[in-house]
């Protein structure tokens, strides 16, 4: 039997299996559901062995990683899933219409949390293995998959270990389910992402709090220091000001920035979804290219003073800002850091002292249209959907695919089968089920097309 | 018998009497504390009935206001004399070497929450109108207590009562014992305070909190406009750069600021107990001059965004700042907060909206030297403590103070039996006992030349 035949068969039984893995509440945030993390490992290992994978639990600092294998092609390239299996909190919980974590299905859609991101894109791989292993016995190329539990966290102790265990995870591409379309029957293939400096500046004025009555106009004010600073690295232009923060940056290629011309992007739409009449941002770009080919820094959050109702009248000893830069290919996460570390204490005004901790660091990620394992991935998205992918950056950090690239030397295929109103963090998240069966059939055939590539040897 | 007789032989009376006060726990800004409030407000009333004066209660929309007068002196000035009993929270509780609510006598000082602020210096009043009634048989002037319980929570309710009750409260002078000497044995009268104008400021970017992966670049950001705003309300020579700000500004008398050149202040000490090396502040003007006789603009607070551990990348949709100007002669603070409001809302970026809140204003206040009532003060204090007072203000605002010249037209003598070291708002607040038999001495004294002084009428 063609195994596509096989997944239309199977779909409602795919379909199960789906909400079975969405009961499990592993919400990796919260400690009081770490046993629930360690139940859905467990019931995808044996899916995995089911299948008949090798496939075993890694333990890691942070949850557990499931690790399976089918290496029964040899000569064929291999092929690097990846997955994961914790979810978003669900809060707030009044706001969902049907619970979380009892999958429901309305109209096209199945409601719950994690339905979208990521463990209805997880099983599209799953499924689409099936499909094979269930028909041909077998598997067109070489595939390891790598589920992490701790996505949610920025997965932390996940990026260290993969550079620890290159030889385990060796591969000639990975693919990563988990991310959309670009709107509703547009499919997208991802070609970038941005990384990430995200550190904490905390600045230090007297060594007390004083009254502002009393001391008030002879003083350092550490927040009033902080204000300043923040409003220092970026000019009225737009542009960041740290010394060359633009230097390392590569202009996207003349195909993708023509691609993004030709998307149906609508302005007025996203005016109108941020609640907002412009949007403020970099001078001399449009809206897209600001969001994933250009760098930008942001404050996340301030806290300092005194910040209970009413009034009193405090000069703040210390204040801290929480600060981040995306950043795109070719900067370096840690001279940006270095950089920006340097800027900040420079900007200080006199008498206030600033200290710069990193709290998390990602490279940036392109992948170029051009790659096999992507041209693969777009016939193969073409033949099932109707329709080829769009190519598209996401201005966001997925830590491990940099990671992938950088440690396993292999281009990432990102192909997502969310839509974007899936609300992934939020209530009633949804994953719109054509995506979902059609999803299983553009990873079958991709896997088909990948077998006939050469493998990188 | 002479008043400063009876003084002398019942100063452990007195210093009893204090020490019953203390006992009363008077916060009057935690609810638990209410009824000791009110025990402490009518202890007051009843030792006040004691001495021979018609004293009532008056209910007020916050905490009771203590009223007392001995009106037996027709023909000479009256003086409203002020003082408050509620007192500070005495937290850290740990850090107090005996419990806030025992005073403890070590050395020449008396330990207690309250000790300086203000019941020691309220007592003072107290016991010099005991001296005079109990040897003389009358006072020296018409008298009017009006003593407060919320003065640390700015009195909110208290200045509303004081024009509505006009008549009530009709005097010649008024005199506020809530304040400090320059240096140990450096006697002082108050000629300033500072106003207030204490705002809230809310700035909203786009409808809801984004993610700044997917949005950053594109998108308003409420806190770093906040940043923004903030770090234009002064230039880099420290000046506020709201229009028209220092119009209004009157310098300092000649009197003034030759007196203050004389003051013996200590700049290396300042900078020592700030922990500073610098005191940043406006050019041009000296330290003392900048805390007492310029106006000024201070953040006390900035919330917003994700101010828990750890990274989290949300482009915050909203952000709020507490920020106070505090005002000098003439300015009035009406004006300045019209301005204010002008200025934060032509400041903010495009895509930001911002709200201005005011939560309190006072105007300040400056009294003459040469006033006749400031003058036997003076008299007083150098007979008493053997050396004139030095004149200085305080940058500080008393909102009852401004009240009472406003609606009164009469001229406020501050005169104040603290000591800079006193430790007012936090643990181990004392009260220099030689400054409380002295400080009896000094009011019983400043009663009797009063009392030669010409009626207003």
């Amino acid at each position: 039997m063609d195994p596509r035949t096989y997944a239309r068969e199977q779909r409602s039984r795919f379909l199960e299996d789906l909400q079975s893995l969405i009961r499990i509440p592993s919400v990796s945030t919260l400690p009081e559901h770490y046993a629930d993390l360690r139940r859905a490992a467990q019931w995808l290992e044996q899916r995995l062995r089911d299948l008949g994978l090798r496939a075993w639990i890694i333990e890691s600092d942070s949850h557990p990683i499931v690790y399976g294998e089918w290496m029964g092609a040899p000569g064929r390239p291999t092929l690097l899933c990846y997955g994961h299996y914790d979810v978003q909190p669900p809060d707030p919980l009044d706001e969902w219409q049907s619970p979380p974590f009892e999958p429901t299905v309305r109209g096209d859609s199945l409601y719950a949390r994690g339905a979208s991101d990521d463990k209805g894109q997880l099983m599209i791989q799953l499924c689409a293995v099936e499909s094979w292993l269930r028909t041909a016995g077998r598997l067109p190329v070489n595939v390891k998959l790598f589920i992490e539990g701790a996505e949610a966290l920025g997965s932390p102790r996940i990026t260290g270990f993969i550079p620890k265990n290159k030889r385990l995870l060796k591969a000639d591409a990975a693919l990563v389910c988990d991310g959309m379309f670009f709107a509703p029957e547009v499919p997208a293939l991802v070609t970038g992402l941005r990384g990430l400096v995200y550190a904490e500046v905390e600045a230090h004025g007297a060594s007390h709090d004083l009254h502002s009555g009393q001391y008030g106009g002879a003083a350092p004010n550490a927040l009033e220091a902080l204000a300043r600073i923040i409003a220092s690295l970026r000019d009225r232009r737009g542009r960041v000001t740290i010394p060359r923060f633009y230097a390392a940056v590569r202009p996207p290629s003349p195909m993708e920035r023509e691609a993004w011309e030709r998307l149906p992007f609508d302005e007025q739409a996203y005016l109108t979804e941020l609640g907002i009449d412009l949007a403020p941002g970099e001078e001399g770009y449009g809206i897209l290219e600001r969001r994933w080919a250009r760098p930008t820094l942001e404050v996340h959050g301030i806290v300092g003073g005194f910040i209970g109702p009413g009034p009193k009248t405090v000069i703040p000893a210390k204040g801290v800002a929480k600060i981040s830069m995306r950043l795109v290919p070719d900067q370096k996460p840690k001279a940006v850091l270095r950089a920006f570390t340097r800027k900040v204490q420079r900007l200080a005004p006199p008498g206030v002292r600033t200290e710069v901790r990193a709290l998390s660091l990602a490279d940036p990620v392109v992948v170029a249209p051009e790659e096999p394992a992507v041209r693969v991935a777009a016939r193969a998205i073409e033949e099932v959907f109707g329709r080829g992918p769009v190519y598209m950056r996401e201005g966001g950090s997925v830590p491990v695919v940099a990671e992938f690239i950088n440690a396993l030397r292999a281009p990432a295929v990102l192909m997502g089968f969310g839509l974007p109103d899936d609300r992934l963090h939020a209530p009633n998240e949804k994953f719109h089920l054509p995506n979902f069966y059609r999803g299983i059939d553009a990873v079958i055939r991709f896997l088909e097309l990948l077998g006939e590539q050469a493998p990188s040897g």
